[in-house]
């Protein structure tokens, strides 16, 4: 079967407040899309921490001693690392530029997925919950439960339309041991984080030993790739022909349980 | 523009010396698919293995002491560990069913990538070279130079059908702190590895930062998703609507030097 990966046309700016099923909705309509079972949304987690009002002014916040500490070895602004604690369950490693933690979330990610890119350094007086900021001034967290914002879109668009589809939310991750950062998804509703092929059988009929595929990165990862990360736009994907039975999933289905984590 | 992934259409078990520009160039027409500028073909590496005759017949290898002393702690079978640290530059972990190593191509990965699956094992008297192994016999290891593999293979081609075109060689990665495996890029020719974005605007006018997409590996996870790892008998995946310009690239772009590895 054929997949493809379809960015939605003209979604507009996101602000605190915004219905994002209605907005995917017009988008899936201005792309000329009809949505049909098993079709899968795939959407960066920034518009959805911008719907949901994770804007932070750096200007509100007051970083710790320890916050301090770690943003003189980081050589990062104080108050972002402080945000960066809150959001940590734990700090791994402190390079210059990169703080390693385990996410609150349970993921391992550079700089606890606080974003810079794409928050409007400018805002409208009203409207924008963040506003008054200066161009460097806020950042952006990732949302708060993003497995529970995937379900609501993915419930709000199924009632809207009466089809069973999919919705991932994504960000972009960096890796330990390879260049460029790739889409991983960070939350998700109605599709598997992994399909467990252990027990299929290859091509000759050999039990296949160790196969877990990470179904939900891969199609992150595609996704990611045509919304690009500058200015295209896109923060939104439709992917048709996902070649797994969909399934309710989660989040932790993709993290290693901390003592299997060859990390650490 | 709309990423599109294809698996090619009835292509044949592999064998030593066979001709893949060939059965890739056949399997399109079969899959009624016609070559255009941009297009990208990505290979599953296994493929490409048995065309250069990398399997190894195990009755052959004689296991050295360190590879029975690894055999061992990783409850692995001591032939096939010889035959990983003559594939490794060196050993970064020991688990009981894994051996992290540098591969001598450059990047981190498990079991220096050899492949028990989907290996023949009852070959046909004539035409295996790894012919009489028993089911368990013979293993695959990765292609000695993937990046000359898809090179040679672009070119066939290209000038078979005249259009400027990519091709990848993939494989299953684990990652170090989630589960499931994912598509990776182990060689490549006539696309880019990674896509450097730093300088680029984001939004809002402002410099992105930090950002180096590694959109050869986005392109492995999303046409690996379309393979499938088990029975699927679609090696080769027909990839069209790739986001970037094309320009030769190498898997080297993808390694992060040593030094700036965050896993060792």
């Amino acid at each position: 079967m054929t997949l493809t990966l379809t960015p939605l046309k003209n979604i507009p700016l996101i602000r605190h407040g915004d219905n994002l099923a209605d907005i995917l909705l017009r988008a899936l309509n201005e792309t000329s899309l009809t949505l049909e079972d098993g079709d899968i949304l795939v959407v960066t987690s920034k518009i959805v921490s911008k719907a949901e009002g994770r804007t932070v002014e750096l200007a509100a916040v007051t970083p710790s001693e320890r916050a301090l500490e770690l943003a003189r070895q980081a050589e990062k602004d104080p108050r972002v690392v402080e945000l960066m604690l809150s959001e940590s369950a734990e700090v791994l490693r402190v390079r210059v530029g990169t703080i390693i933690v385990e996410h609150r979330l349970g993921f391992v990610c550079a700089n606890a997925g606080i974003d810079h890119s794409n928050v409007d350094p400018d805002p409208s007086p009203n409207g924008y919950i963040w506003g008054g900021g200066s161009g460097e001034g806020s950042v952006l967290l990732l949302p708060l439960d993003p497995d529970a914002s995937a379900r609501v879109l993915r419930e709000k668009i199924e009632s809207a339309t009466g089809k069973k589809i999919g919705v991932m939310l994504v960000d972009s991750h960096g890796r330990a041991w390879r260049v460029g950062t790739v889409g991983v998804c960070i939350g998700l509703s109605g599709i598997p984080g992994i399909v467990d092929e252990r027990g299929w059988k290859d091509l000759f009929g050999r039990e296949l030993r160790i196969t877990i595929v990470g179904a939900a990165d891969e199609l992150a990862a595609a996704a990611s790739l045509v919304m690009g990360q500058a200015a295209e736009k896109t923060p939104v994907v439709h992917a048709r022909g996902f070649p797994y039975p969909l399934r309710e999933g989660s989040l932790k289905e993709l993290l290693r349980p901390k003592e299997q984590d060859l990390f650490r």
